[in-house]
């Protein structure tokens, strides 16, 4: 019988798959589940079971799993609740380590859906089988091209491992993720929880090569001990991300009817993410924010921070949400300023954030400025704001019907020296080790729309921050986590 | 001699403008903003004013503003600072009402910049004229294609009136407004505010029949009283959404050096927002919906909320969100209960949220489950989550190579399906008294991809939320102002 780990390895890299309630039927999860499992390019066997169908969307089918004659990795179950035990004791028979059952109709319910979700962990843990779920959407490897989930959306291969107790919320993560570039490595909606719970994930990804960031998604927990000591223990090798809800009265009410846990207290939770080096994200949006940036950026000595913006009112709104995110907006030195100034219009009022006010033709500035800044010893990263201002004036020109043909060289030339001034941002950001963090307000259009400055920077795998509180957010979280770590060395 | 705010109404609908500073040079201030003048439809006479030019973008161009042969309501000024004195003066010789100063290097540079700015003031003063500015980055008037400033785009007209004392703000502003399908009836870039300031733009703006709300970037003023006055006045008329920077001492030194004011405790303004019912927004993004969102919706008698979700982990989330913002996701009676469950699957968990649970085929659900809520006499208003999910499943299956033609129909008729549903949620949700507030994890992207469901809703007026906090806040705000109200008629 294969530990634990070995058989959670089952899931996220079977050789073969045995799907349970695949259907023809599209309009069935069965029919759309497998459809995307049939869809992703994955390399390995793929056996549908289903009792009343010779064949299901092409493939041969088993009336059940102990009727496959190849070897099976997984089992992944569509099947109605009610049936899910039975088939449990067909998987053991047949040897399955893994199965991931994505059927509703569980604890969720109340009690006696309780009890069935115990009866099929019995069979599962009495046959060395491990089970994902149930009452979640499924799971995906985009590496191995392995989506037996429900969402439609193909991830690209990255390095965020996302484990969800809601299936919707893991496909918002992905989605978001993928607008500024980044993909993951494993995402498991992790629904109840009935048996593969909480710490092993954790000790999972914590030990996957693949992924350099864990991200979950948490209503509750049974077991908050376990949870926290494998999350101390994962986030020592790589950075743990934890959005959690059910933190008021009536996000527990809801935690419980949805996924029948109990959410447990909000400021012990937060006291202990603290202690365990948890970095804690308030909402949907930041907690994808904070996993891409710690993919995306060195972290800092502290919390000294240089920022340079194009816009005076951006400047002064992101030393507001600097100070807000326990950031060190500096004074910088009289021989910083008058380095600084050289490169600066005639008009320059000298402070941090450095506001470059405008001066048109001035272009190069930033490349000139910000290495003045993060090699000055006075600040421990830096924050750029508005990369890419060029493409909201760049747009409407393209789309005005007026424009004269003889201007467009003008536009060219402009995305031109975008293009270029992005590359060098990028290339300086890669080499720097210091994080120099880039906001850009079409920062959620840059892939969509193909601005070659952007892509510029995208493909570097830096991030850019849509909005000036992620900015400032993601600097404070990249501190956080040194200060955890220093504190974990001692 | 007008009075201040009939010069005021020439700011906004002069018949005839002369533009100081009006250049051929594409790459200055005078003539991106005189191509921008020239170009949004605008009716009225335009003077390019230039001294050393005969011609400029094909429009006879004059050395002095008296030099005009017509009338002129409106002076607009791209040309260097210590040369904006005397121009005012000539403008006065000439009658000239009212004036936009675009031009920089005044107060935000110190002593001597305060000076010329005083000397700029008091003889318009003198003269009668009222002056916007200086260091803004002008104005704009959408229903007259009046854009004299200098960002490329347009927005649409609409009721959304915004004064930003930062132009990027005021861009920013204008560029999220149309992504959600708002428009503005009047822009402005007040820069440092040295003639026309907080309590003229108040008034003027809440007196405008065009103007339903009034948005403003706030960095400091010199008179917080006349502020406080003005917003307590025009409040009662229409709601002001004000986004307030320089709240901690690093944005109150940004603030400094950007538009030479004083920011004030944060403290203060605060408790004064309350009192003048003021909505203060925390973020640029928030200011942006919460104006929108006055916009789109009545107000709601009180507090409590139903809310409905096809996503059981954003219903929790939205929970915790709805009681973080101070709204009572109050337990609905049995009795409704009891009515809801009829077009539920019978796994559905009694709750409020109201999770729909992913029941396939049951696709008519909300516009069943909602108007039972919001006539049940239980909530004062309800909140719908993840209008158009159907997109973000059409999206990646349209773009698949491998999917095959016979699949197409199906997703036609999902698409129409959703089209439908959508229109008759518009049409609810614009009949109704009370508010029903939607949320879209692709709001951002409905008009720019032209999803015909969400399109129907948007083009009713109403605002999809792009996330759970906004759509949250958005209930709480209109409670808020629901409040001040009835304060103010008590």
């Amino acid at each position: 019988m294969l530990d634990r780990m070995q058989a959670m390895e089952k899931i996220f890299s079977p050789r073969s798959v045995a799907f349970l309630g695949a259907s023809n039927n599209r309009a069935k999860w069965g029919g759309i589940i497998f459809r995307n499992l049939r869809k992703g390019g994955f390399q390995g066997a793929i056996y549908p079971v289903n009792p009343g169908e010779k064949e299901v969307q092409g493939f041969k089918a088993y009336p059940k799993v102990s009727d496959i004659p190849g070897e099976v990795d997984l089992a992944v179950f569509t099947i109605p609740a009610r049936l899910v035990p039975e088939a449990i004791s067909d998987c053991v028979r047949k040897g399955v380590p893994a199965g991931v059952v994505i059927s509703a109709g569980f604890a969720e319910l109340g009690d006696e859906g309780r009890a069935l979700q115990d009866e099929m962990v019995r069979r599962a843990k009495a046959g060395g089988m491990v089970l994902v779920g149930p009452n979640g959407q499924g799971i995906a490897v985009p590496k191995l091209g392995f989506f037996p989930w429900m969402p439609v959306l193909r991830p690209e291969p990255g390095a965020i491992g996302i484990v969800s107790q809601s299936g919707n919320v893991s496909t918002v993560f992905c989605e978001q993720l993928a607008e500024y570039g980044f993909g993951c490595s494993k995402i498991v909606s992790a629904g109840n929880c009935a048996d593969v719970g909480w710490a092993d994930y954790l000790e999972y990804l914590g030990r996957d090569p693949d992924t350099g960031v864990i991200l979950l998604y948490v209503e509750g927990m049974d077991d908050g001990r376990s949870f926290f000591e494998a999350a101390r223990c994962a986030s020592r090798a790589k950075p743990v991300v934890v959005l959690k809800s059910g933190r008021t009265a009536a996000g527990t009410r809801a935690a419980a009817s949805h996924t029948g846990v109990l959410a447990g207290s909000d400021h012990v939770f937060s006291s202990c993410c603290r202690q365990a080096g948890i970095v804690r994200a308030e909402t949907v949006e930041e907690a994808v924010l904070l996993a891409a940036t710690f993919v995306s950026s060195p972290l800092p000595g502290g919390r000294r921070v240089g920022i340079v913006t194009g816009g005076g009112g951006y400047g002064v709104i992101t030393a507001d949400a600097a100070a807000r995110a326990g950031l060190d907006l500096v004074k910088l030195s009289d021989e910083t300023i008058e380095r600084l100034r050289k490169f600066l219009p005639p008009w320059w009022s000298p402070n941090n954030p450095v506001d470059m006010a405008a001066g048109l033709g001035a272009y190069g500035g930033p490349m000139d400025l910000l290495p003045i800044l993060l090699e000055s010893g006075e600040v421990d990263g830096a924050i750029f704001l508005s990369a890419g201002w060029v493409y909201p004036m760049v747009d409407p020109l393209k789309a005005d019907k007026d424009f004269h043909d003889s201007d467009r060289p003008e536009i060219r030339a402009l995305v031109d020296q975008d293009v270029d001034f992005c590359r060098r941002l990028a290339e300086y950001a890669r080499g720097s080790d210091k994080p120099l963090l880039l906001h850009s307000n079409v920062a959620r259009l840059a892939i969509r729309r193909r601005y070659p400055g952007l892509l510029e920077i995208i493909k570097r795998g830096l991030l850019l921050y849509p909005d000036i509180e992620s900015v400032t957010r993601g600097f404070s979280a990249l501190a956080e986590r040194k200060e955890f770590l220093s504190r974990a060395d001692r």
